[in-house]
């Protein structure tokens, strides 16, 4: 019986940056450079094109991630189709491991109210521990059930049909500037403090919040536009 | 405890077809109209785009379907960014029914060779019963807890996490005759008449060869040029 | 001497339209079917998808123009990449039709301000009578060369060098309703009522206003919520 | 009267390139980890990549190039829409400078055969001195209308407008090699050595030679296998 692996760990891992304030800059004086004179320094230029949603000049920029998270926060990020490109682990190729995702202590797990206005709400320890129970339970069936196929030699991409959607996968996932904040945009949440407030699952928001960290160190100009101007992605 | 469903069906529903060889000609005739004597009948002209890969005059046509199928053919669907539009069934706002996917009689469940090089055979009878068995199984089981979440007011979202890959979902799927051909390339096997032959699930290769079917009913000429110039996407 | 044609006319034409609010609907509802009672009427659920930035619902629907326009506008049309598509009138493969635009009498021809916040007025008698005689004057000297080339079998490709971005072109373009409300968001100008207006060239505003026309007709309730949320493309 | 430029000089300067076959097989591998010490080494992964038409693991790369061009290269340019990211210099923003192009005396001048099976031939002398003489006259006529409008304070936007396709301009082009293969594979002329031979326009050949050095340079086995696939962009 092989022992599974519970845990809440999102990963993400800037591979390569090569995204700069600078970048933007250039590219946007290449429409106006006979009248550079006229133009503001370099934060306001930045947020003059954030503030009026002139896009292109973010794009030539580049950021790969290297993401580890499990499958159902996959499926929302690959809904995420321009100016993104991934690469991913697959189950038709190699046998997956036996590392699943739980809720940790922080993550609500009750939800209450309407669809389209969910609230969420840590949930009693009843509840808390029923989920972890049941969980880890059905991981470990399921795990078991596909290793007992993998050892009578079905397809790999047969046997995985009994994995849950909580195992996890890993990626490359490149973008660019633009592209990033358009995804920031829609799976972080910031209630008050954006201009349209989104409300995404937890574990992508997570995942969001650490690339958020890779585009502020990289481009600290135009993340801090992005933020004044309310996380409206231009 | 709830009597989950097995099955092996994959629906493809074209809900509207707005797609005809003559939208072809005339997006290729703008390019040319003064000259419209010089050029071939319609099948000819057709052919030629599809040989020299001119791909745009293909994309002003409109195919919508709904799909009805495992998660894991949706994780490959979604894959296609470009030229596709997609909403599906989410798992955060409803309760997912209890019916998963399982092989049928034509579906090989072993795999033999190489990554990159696997073949597809059959089975025995003993491992053809194990897939069933354990396919079966390990769905039942979870299920039962995701109900048992479900029932203590856990949030959809958490409780889903341990539902399989092979339980069904349904998505409206929208795409033009372009990215369709691009599709249909990678993911119908077509062996030796393919000039690029892939190897795709046997599961999206079924979707595909329904989503064909629309497509030949609609751009009869279109559908010939793409058989007779191999299975290559313009 | 070939006698040119001046013209200020735009034209648009929509040549298929297979859209509906009830297409935003329908794709909606997929995700959500299980409680569809607890959400309001179809008005209110368009209204939530816009005002919420839900931007896939709308993908579903088919737009096909025919548009004619000089190349400039051409130019400006073809860096809309996403959910678009297009087939142009060649230079390359036909002898382009002695047509050109010249502003008519509302278009202010005159520019002051700074770059980023420019203003346009009318300009007085003399400097739009220069206008109209120098585009003229200009137009006619380029088409002469242009025609005399061609008599000596110069290439069109060659040819057409010296033709000015005034001169007429037509093309198809294709899009679906969320494409097309990016374009209008960035195309039309609405000053106080957009929540981030643009500030767009009047003649491909004026491209952009008939084709807004053929929305409208198509989806009312889609263009309301798109007006009242303030020109914000979902 | 100011001096025009007559040039044939394309240029195309490679800003930032942050791309390796390494990147290619890093993606490729996150796949099939599992079994990486059945596959090929890395020159035949890439082959085995390019051979079976997997796109994806070339995406992870980055080019940022300066172009400098005329308007009607651009214009086929831009219609290059997926992996490609473009700022030009704007008309509407600036004066454009009196730089115009002309065929050098590499560049075949006339035109024989039929739409879709053109040749291009050098021309005799006389023929060609027309094409220089012809050219000429027609960008000073046009350019000095230019100055003469923007000399009585005419918008900038309006007063371009009798000026010609030929006009230098310049741009900021970001892509990816995936997206750079698919531009090289219809804008370079490969006739025998290509499976899907193309036509393009000469001086978006010379244009795509330029780039295809700095791929070549980034990435040698990337670019050794696209050749030896006789240049089918993945």
């Amino acid at each position: 019986m092989t022992n599974i692996i519970l845990t809440s760990e999102l990963t993400v891992k800037p591979i390569k940056v090569e995204a700069s304030d600078n970048d933007v800059i250039q590219a946007m004086l290449v429409s106006t450079l006979g009248e550079i004179d006229d133009l503001e320094a370099t934060q306001g230029r930045i947020n003059f094109l954030m503030k009026n949603r002139h896009g292109t000049p973010f794009e030539h920029t580049y950021f790969k991630f290297y993401i580890a998270a499990p499958i159902f926060v996959f499926r929302e990020f690959h809904r995420h189709r321009i100016g993104w490109s991934y690469n991913e682990e697959s189950g038709r190729y190699k046998q997956l491991d036996p590392k699943f995702y739980v809720p940790d202590s922080d993550r609500e797990v009750v939800q209450i109210g309407k669809p389209g206005a969910y609230e969420y709400v840590p949930g009693n320890d009843l509840q808390r521990t029923s989920v972890r129970r049941a969980l880890e339970m059905s991981y470990q069936v399921s795990y078991e059930y596909y290793e007992m196929m993998l050892s009578k030699d079905i397809a790999k991409e047969v046997a995985r049909m009994c994995l849950p959607v909580a195992i996890y996968s890993s990626m490359y996932a490149t973008c660019n500037a633009r592209s990033l904040m358009a995804f920031l945009s829609l799976r972080q949440r910031h209630d008050e403090e954006a201009l349209f407030p989104s409300k995404p699952m937890k574990e992508i928001n997570i995942v969001a919040d650490k690339m958020e960290e890779a585009f502020k160190t990289a481009m600290p100009m135009t993340h801090g536009a992005f933020v004044r101007n309310r996380y409206v992605a231009p």
